[in-house]
C-alpha cells in the first residue's frame, strides 16, 4: 500500500531533481532555500532564483502540510471533523529573455480522514505554458511531451486534461487564455484508478518538468530582443498577475487560509507593467500572440 | 425631491472639476476620455491620465448603468426581479514622485426598485491615501480635512468612517493596511438621513478631494528621490495590485460582472515590483513606513 510517506519524499525528490537542472540550464542563478513550519502542522520547503542569466525569478516549492480542515474547505468537500494531509511541488518561473516562456506546474497529493473513520485522497496537477510570443511550432513540442506523458496511462487522459487546462488557464475577465494551456486535472482518486497508478501518472507528469522546460532555455535564452520585446513581456506578465491574482484557486486558497504568504505569491513576476487599453497593431508579432490566445486550439496539429 | 438625475448630473461634472484641477496642478499631462456604453444598459465616460509632469498614471471615471439587477447581487441584497440604477466617480492616481502618495476616491450612488413597489436607496464611498513614504504630518493633515468635512454634517462621522476605511483598506494577507487609510462608508440610506442630507455629504466628500490631492501635489511632486525611493515606490505598487485584485470588492464585482475591463483596472499601476521576501532594513525610511501601516492610528494627533 503505497503511503502519503512515500509520496511525500518522492515529491521532495522531485523539487531537488528539477532545481538542479534548473540550476545546471541556467549557469549562474542559483535557489536560495527558507525552510517554514506551520503552526498548525507541517511546513515546506520554499526555494527561489533570482537574477540568472535566463530566469530572472521563479520559485521551486515543496510543501507538506496537515492538521484540522479548515470549516470553510471542509464544508466545501462535505467533510465535517477530518483532519488532512497534503504535500506538493509548486513552480513558477519568470525568463529574462522574453522569447523564453513562463512556465508553470503543480503535482499534489490530498487526503482526510474524518472521526468517524471515513476516508478521502486525491491526486492533482498540471503544467501550463505562457510564452510571451507565441510559436505555434514550439506550443506542438510543449503539448507533444505532455502527451506522451498522458498517452501511457490513459488514452483518454490527453484531451480530457488539456481541455480543462484551457479552461482553468483562462483570464476570464479579458477572454483570453494565458498561454498555450496544458494539462489540469484534479481530484483523481478511487473513481479513476488505484493510488499506485495514479501516482504513477502524477510521478510521470512531474519528471516531465525538467527536460520540457530546459528544452525552451537552451534553444530561446540566447535569441536576440528589443525594447518592444521588453515592453510586451511586462504587460502579458500583469495578465499573469491578474490571473493569479483574480482566478488561481490555489492562490486564493492560500491567501484566505493563512497560508505563507512569500511562498505563495512567489509567482508573481519581478515586474509587471500596465498600460491602459493596449491594443497591439495588427501584423505585429505581438497581434499574432494575442490572437492565439484562444480556448481550443489543437497545437499538436501545428508540429 | 431629488432625482436620479441630479446625482448623475452633479457627479459629471465633479469629474470635470478634478480632471480640469489635476491638468492645471500636473502641467503637462492631460486626461483622454473614452466614452462606452453598457450592453444591458447605460454606460459611463473614463478619462486616463498618462506620462504628467507629476502623475504617471492615473483614472478618473463617470459612469451610470442601469438595467435589471445581475442575479447574484440581487441574491446578496435580498431583493428579487429587481431593476437597479447606479452611478459614480472613482479615481485612483498613480504619481511619478515616489514623495507623492497614491490616492484614491469613489463617490458613488444606487438605487433599486422592484415588480412589487419597493425600491431602496443609498449612497457610499470613500477617499483614502497610500503614501509610499508615510510622513505623520501629511497623513495628519489628510486626516484633518476629511475630518472637516465629516464634521459639518455629523460628528460621528469621522471616526465611524475612519474606521471602517481602516478595515476596509486591509491587505489582509500581508496583515498591513494598504496606507493611512481615510475614510469609507456604505449603505447610507433613509435610516441614515434624507436623500438631500446625504447627498449634501457626498458632494462635499467629492469637492474635498481636488484641493486636498493637489496639495501633495503642489509640496511633494518636486522633492529629491534617488533608485532606492523608486525601487520601494514599486513595491509598495505591487501591495497596491495585491489590495485592489483580492480584495477590493469594486474591483471584484466588476471583474465578476462583466464590467468595461480597462476602466476598472485604470487603478492599475504603471509598473509594480515583486521581490521574494523583502524586508525593509532597520532604522531605514522604509522600515519606518512598514512599521506605520497599520489600522486605528490617530493620525490628527501628528498635526
Amino acid at each position: 500500500m503505497l503511503t502519503k510517506e512515500t509520496v511525500t519524499h518522492w515529491f521532495k525528490e522531485l523539487q531537488d531533481t528539477i532545481c538542479q537542472a534548473l540550476e545546471e540550464a541556467d549557469g549562474k542563478g542559483y535557489f536560495h532555500e527558507d525552510q517554514w513550519q506551520r503552526d498548525e502542522g507541517g511546513g515546506g520547503r520554499s526555494r527561489v532564483i533570482t537574477n540568472g542569466n535566463i530566469i530572472e525569478k521563479g520559485g521551486v516549492n515543496f510543501s507538506a502540510v496537515h492538521g484540522k480542515l479548515p470549516e470553510n474547505i471542509a464544508n466545501a468537500l462535505k467533510l465535517n471533523d477530518s483532519t488532512f494531509y497534503a504535500t506538493g511541488v509548486s513552480i513558477v518561473l519568470h525568463p529574462v529573455n522574453p522569447m523564453v516562456p513562463i512556465i508553470h506546474m503543480n503535482v499534489r497529493y490530498f487526503e482526510t480522514s474524518s472521526e468517524d473513520g471515513n476516508s478521502t485522497w486525491w491526486f492533482g496537477g498540471g503544467i501550463d505554458l505562457t510564452p510571451h510570443y507565441i510559436k505555434t511550432k514550439e506550443a506542438a513540442y510543449f503539448h507533444q511531451q505532455l502527451k506522451t506523458v498522458c498517452d501511457q496511462h490513459n488514452p483518454a487522459y490527453y484531451q480530457k486534461f488539456k481541455k480543462w487546462a484551457d479552461d482553468y488557464f483562462y483570464i476570464k475577465h479579458r477572454q483570453e487564455t494565458r498561454g498555450v494551456g496544458g494539462i489540469f486535472f484534479d481530484r483523481m482518486g478511487e473513481a479513476e484508478g488505484t493510488k499506485e497508478t495514479l501516482f504513477s501518472f502524477v510521478q510521470d507528469v512531474g519528471s516531465a518538468f525538467a527536460p520540457t522546460y530546459t528544452y525552451f532555455m537552451k534553444n530561446n535564452a540566447y535569441l536576440d530582443f528589443n525594447g518592444t520585446h521588453k515592453n510586451w513581456q511586462m504587460l502579458r506578465r500583469s495578465r499573469y498577475v491578474e490571473f493569479n491574482l483574480v482566478w488561481d484557486k490555489g492562490t486564493k486558497f492560500g491567501l484566505e487560509t493563512n497560508g505563507r504568504i512569500e511562498s505563495i505569491l512567489m509567482s508573481m513576476p519581478p515586474q509587471a507593467n500596465w498600460v491602459y487599453d493596449y491594443q497591439p497593431e495588427e501584423g505585429t508579432a505581438e497581434a499574432e500572440t494575442q490572437a492565439l490566445l484562444k480556448k481550443d486550439i489543437d497545437w499538436i496539429m501545428y508540429a
